[in-house]
């Protein structure tokens, strides 16, 4: 690159970043945020664990509810449980996927228990950060009521934790609630391909 | 629900198990993949952090790359520097964004540096996983060069080695060399009504 190009490109940066400087002057608030991941893509449920990384390295007393256990031991369970127990309280409410438990009464009865722990973890005022994990799933298929859920999470949440739920689906109620969605977009995928689920990457 | 709606419920299930068993028994190769997270949603760096944690989890020795160090200290960094320094190998190489730094040769130093380092770790055969977080900006301001990251990646990755590769703006030559890609789809952002960036949530 030529030194002019260089001087050009230098000069764009500082636009740029002046552009940015006085977008972030203006964003002086601080709440508790409901995030929803959702979509077919992958990362739902990884990065509200990297979000949950985030809270222990700062101190920030967090909390998991996992609504659906999947037929492998994920490594995130594993690891919070085992090294951070203090940091992270852990629950799992769910017992598998539906389609593995085949029994409808037994999934509802796991997803409300889920639920009132759920309440109860986000109504502490000691915790900051609460992930429910795949509540989507649960949601979609009612096994927990939608407008309770979100009647919950505007009401009663305090107003500096922060909530994340992840799945697929996520309802139309549950994303006009929310500060921040995001939708994870499948743009290519390897199960296409005949791989299979991978340790590290899946679970 | 009646006992009607719950037979023909149960029933539903049972033909979507019976399906993803069929596909899922298709599924049975492994290979290391070259995964992508792209968008402007968020989730990407934070799901490749999340797994991190399954490889931590799982045993599987793994190595992060940096290619951009904001403004703040991040949670991520930290906890992988100081709580699990044998696990996870972690290096930075750029010196913050862009538009902080204002200096084009420095950031390509910097770029340059990190990726020998990222060859080093892909090439090493004890790493199984390796997430090249952010590099996407180094390679869309053309601070590295795409074929050259292609066809290292395609030619000299071990085969079972995982790489995964973030940032916006993913180039057209990586979507198309990758096996798993992801799109962050931003529906909803809290920046909008004035939020600023908060710990545990965007660092």
């Amino acid at each position: 690159m030529s030194e002019d190009d260089t001087a050009r490109h230098n000069a764009k940066m500082r636009k740029i970043k002046e552009a940015r400087d006085r977008m972030m002057a203006t964003k002086t608030e601080e709440k508790g945020l409901i995030m929803v991941h959702t979509g077919k893509g992958k990362g739902k449920s990884s990065s509200g664990f990297g979000m949950i990384m985030r809270c222990i390295a700062h101190d920030m007393p967090c909390a998991v509810v996992q609504f659906i256990k999947g037929t492998w031991v994920t490594g995130e369970a594993e690891l919070l449980r085992n090294r951070f127990p203090e940091e992270c309280r852990f629950f799992i409410s769910g017992e598998g996927f539906t389609w593995e438990t085949q029994d409808r009464e037994r999934d509802v009865a796991a997803a409300r228990r889920g639920w009132e722990i759920a309440k109860a973890q986000i109504r502490d005022p000691d915790i900051r950060f609460v992930l429910l994990d795949e509540i989507n799933i649960a949601l979609r298929y009612d096994y927990l009521d939608i407008d309770e859920v979100v009647d919950f999470l505007l009401a009663a949440k305090p107003a500096m934790t922060h909530v994340c739920l992840t799945g697929r689906n996520a309802k139309p109620e549950l994303i006009e609630a929310a500060d921040l969605v995001t939708e994870m977009t499948l743009v290519k995928h390897p199960f296409r391909d005949g791989i299979k689920a991978q340790q590290g990457v899946e679970f």
